[in-house]
Formats: structure tokens, C-alpha cells, sequence
């Protein structure tokens, strides 16, 4: 046997040894009552194993990774999710929202960490924010259905930061609520509500998932966004963000939350617009009739 | 436009903008400078995202799953690795040890959570158990390379549990390093030692860990073992089990560590064996040369 067949040989018997586990994993996992967790597992197991086999997984290197996510569970808190900023940052959390999002709708994106239940019903037109938190914007437009019929007393729950980058419960400057708000459409299915101009902001690095920007080369800023989850009775609700054209960061969000037809222009206000705004935006949002 | 095509399209929309998450996250991470963490990222995101994709993974089984590992890390300390016992449960520790085995050579299994370094030296033939630790067991036989070579001055490093189920450090009544011990083949390649026959005992389920049996049907025992780290200068050392064809769990091993070359027969001791055992095991290890 030449060293070349060996070498050959030493990859196949590995192959066959690995691919023998996966079966006998996948066996004994045949038996789980819930179908829908059987699939679940089926999936994951055949995953999880094909990633070791496919990349020979060193046994250095599968502690490394057990101990990685250790030290990501063990940073988790009241305050902090960090396995939540794991999937994040891993583009997971971006593709569970795509492959979630109703088909027809206004693109979701991600969920973030930063919503509140809870925030104050607001008049339309109204601010959800203070003048020191930054630019004066006014974000209006219509919801509706896939045909462009109004949705009338459709919600939008509407959070963001201030231009310090911060949210109110990040921030003990900030009142409770502060940049938060929900609005109801009119008959028309209009909506408007002033704000502020969003900016981008770091996610935390200070935990193990920093460690994988630093190996990566990647930056750790999130493109500046608006947050919005908009629904109404008989529709599916959908969650997405406001982005703004002029951000430097919508091409490498630090999460993959940004969808191209979520970018939206802050038009400088001209002489036709508010005279207390400094920005207007125009953004309609489109939902589909709830499933069953 | 039917039903039909209307939820075909739906699908399609969803399986599209996943795609396009997909293509941007490994785009992102194109920029890993070291070689190999680029290759295990590309693997572990295609094949994350695969997993989310191909199950429609929803929002809550995502929060589910995210609490779930959160737990799991929460769980660990100076004592106890629930995320090495996950990786045991789903049959990841054994594929990492298939896939990095040496061909040719005693198939390899699990280390498990209970080896320590440092284990006393002891002369061919000498116990490393107590009488109270079980039936008196003799096991022997020679460590030689693929062609049947002696191979002089290998190491077995040697450890189990007593009748008991437990390790010695699990148990306060076992002094330091019972069972444990470390042998060195004579110039024939031959090793013998005295030990008891193993049993069978629980991975522990008192953690999150536990929730994966109870939801999946599974039993959580492993199959009676002795465990071997069999090395020698110039080969790959072999981590490795000596399973008994007598168990009852040989087929369904909690962590999937049982390969069928390893079971050996516990034979009864007869008039021709030492008298001071009551089993007689006959094991041989072949070891291939160290790589590069």
C-alpha cells in the first residue's frame, strides 16, 4: 500500500467510524414521544455531527468550544443574555426571523434585547422622546394589508436609543419609557410620531462572544435603526427596524438585522414639513392575515 | 393564484430571505484571518443555519433552545461539566473520538469526566483495588503495533469505578486514586493487573442535561467499563474502554461510548488461573506510530 492509499484508507476508516456514531445517535434518539421534537433532534444531531466529521474536529479543539460556551452561559444574568447575543451574532437570530416572517409582509429583523412590554399609548404626532436626545425626526405613513386596504386601529410599538447610544434601561440619565411608545392608526390607516434620529451603538463586548469579533476582524457596531413590532387584529405581527440610508454600518450590522427594503431615507425637513423637525421619514408597513 | 401555490410560494420566500442571512453571515466571517477557526466557523454557521432552516425553526423553540444552553452553562463548576455531558449525550464526545482516531490501531472511546493525571505507578500483576471495591478481576495480555510487534515500556493508565458506582472522587469512603493505576509492559509487550469487575452506574441527571433523557425516552446508564489510556513512545496513544460482553447496556450506552471491538469476555476464573480472582479477562492493544 503506497502512503497515498494509506493516507486513503485513514480518512475512510475514520468516515465509517464517525458515520457508525451518527447512526447509532440517531437510533437511539428514534424513540422521543414528540414529533415535533424528534425532528428537532434529528436535525440537530445530524448537524452537530457533521460539523465535527466534515471538519475533523480535534478533540483540543471540542474543549475549546465546551468552554467557550461555558463561560457564555455563565455570563448570563438578570441584565445580560449572552447566548442571546451568541445567536446574534452568528446571524441566527437574523435567519430565525426570516424564515418566520410572513410571506407579502414588511420584512422582519431582529427582536433585540432591548424591548420592553408595556410602554405608553401615545397621540399620533406626539414625541416618545426629549430634545436632548437628539436630532428631531418625524416617521410617518400608512399600515396596511397586502392590497393597499387601510388597516385602521392597527398598533406600533415603537423603541430606540438616544444619541448617546443608549437605551432607557441602559441609561440612569434616561426616565422610565423614555423612546418608547405605541401609536394607533387612524381610519385612513395613518400613523405618525416624532422621535429622534437614530445612531449606531456597540453590542457589549466585555463577554466571550467580544472574544469572536476580536478572531474574526469584524466590528462590533450595530447599523442605526428605529425598532417597530406592528400588528392589528386578524394579521400577523410583524417585527422589524426603521434603518437609515446615511448609516455607515447598514452593509455590516453586527447582527445581520439589515433587510434593503428596511432602509429608509431622513429627508432634511424642508419648508413644507413640521417646523419643529429637523428629519421626516416615510415608511409604510405591510401585514398578512393571521395563519388558520 | 391556489392555496396550494400561495403556500408554496410562502415557503419559498421564507427558504430565500434565510438563504440570502446565510450568504451574508459566511460573507462576514470570509475575514478570519487564522485558516483553521475560518474553516470551523463556515462549517459550524452553515450548518447552524441549516439546522434553523430545514426545521423552520419558530421564535419560541429558538428561546427555548437559547434557555436551555444557558442552563446547561449555569450548571457548570469547579466539579461538574453539564456542557461535556450534553456533548456525551448527543454522541458528539464519541464522534470527536471516531474522527480523530488512528486507523489501524485499538478503537478509541470517550475519556468521560472522571480521569485524572498522576495516578500511581504499580508493578505488573498488583491491584489498584480494594477487596470491598468488588469481584477480583485479572486482566492481561500485550500492547504491540499494527504487525504484532512487542512494544516494550508502553503505559497502560488504568481507572474505574467500584461495585458501588462510584469514582473515587465521588466517593468520600475511597481513599485517593483507588482504582487507579499505571502499567508498564514488559519486554515481551505483556501487562497484566488486578482490579474488580465493573458495573454499570447513572450519568448524572439532576441538570438540564437530564430534561434531554426524560423528554426522549432514553435510559441514562452507562455500560460496565475499565478505562485505558494506552500510550508508548513514537505511537499515538489510544483512550480507550474495556467493555464487558455481559452487560446489559452494551447496546445503549448513555453516551454512545461502546464500540464492539472493545467488549471482551469477563470468564469465570478455572483451576488453571491464579486463585485470588474470580474473573479473568485477556486484552490486547495495538498502537500505531505517532504522525509527522
Amino acid at each position: 500500500m503506497t502512503d497515498e492509499n494509506a493516507s486513503a484508507a485513514q480518512i475512510s476508516a475514520a468516515q465509517i467510524s464517525a458515520a457508525k456514531v451518527t447512526a447509532e445517535v440517531l437510533e437511539a434518539f428514534a424513540g422521543t414521544p414528540d414529533d415535533r421534537l424528534r425532528e428537532l433532534l434529528t436535525s440537530l444531531i445530524s448537524h452537530l455531527h457533521g460539523f465535527a466529521a466534515e471538519t475533523g474536529l480535534t478533540t483540543r479543539e471540542w474543549l475549546a468550544g465546551l468552554e467557550f460556551l461555558t463561560a457564555v452561559g455563565q455570563k448570563c444574568d438578570d441584565q445580560r443574555q449572552e447566548f442571546i447575543l451568541l445567536s446574534d451574532v452568528l446571524g441566527l437570530s437574523s435567519l430565525v426571523e426570516a424564515t418566520n416572517a410572513p410571506a407579502g409582509a414588511t420584512e422582519s429583523t431582529v427582536l433585540g434585547p432591548f424591548y420592553l412590554p408595556g410602554a405608553p399609548h401615545k397621540q399620533l404626532g406626539e414625541s416618545i422622546g426629549r430634545p436632548q436626545d437628539g436630532a428631531a425626526t418625524l416617521i410617518r405613513g400608512r399600515v396596511t394589508d397586502v392590497d393597499g386596504t387601510a388597516l385602521a386601529g392597527a398598533a406600533l410599538d415603537i423603541w430606540q436609543c438616544a444619541s448617546n447610544g443608549l437605551y432607557d434601561i441602559q441609561d440612569p440619565d434616561q426616565p422610565p419609557f423614555n423612546l418608547r411608545g405605541i401609536f394607533t392608526t387612524g381610519a385612513d390607516g395613518g400613523y405618525s410620531f416624532r422621535t429622534v434620529r437614530p445612531v449606531s451603538y456597540p453590542v457589549p463586548v466585555d463577554g466571550p462572544v467580544g472574544t469572536v469579533f476580536r478572531l474574526t476582524n469584524r466590528h462590533h457596531w450595530r447599523a442605526a435603526h428605529v425598532h417597530a413590532i406592528v400588528s392589528a387584529a386578524g394579521y400577523q405581527a410583524v417585527t422589524t427596524h426603521i434603518f437609515d440610508s446615511g448609516n455607515e454600518y447598514n452593509g455590516s450590522d453586527a447582527v445581520f438585522g439589515v433587510r434593503g427594503s428596511l432602509i429608509h431615507e431622513f429627508r432634511p425637513a424642508g419648508p413644507a414639513d413640521p417646523p419643529d423637525v429637523a428629519y421626516v421619514v416615510d415608511v409604510d408597513f405591510v401585514l398578512t392575515p393571521a395563519v388558520g
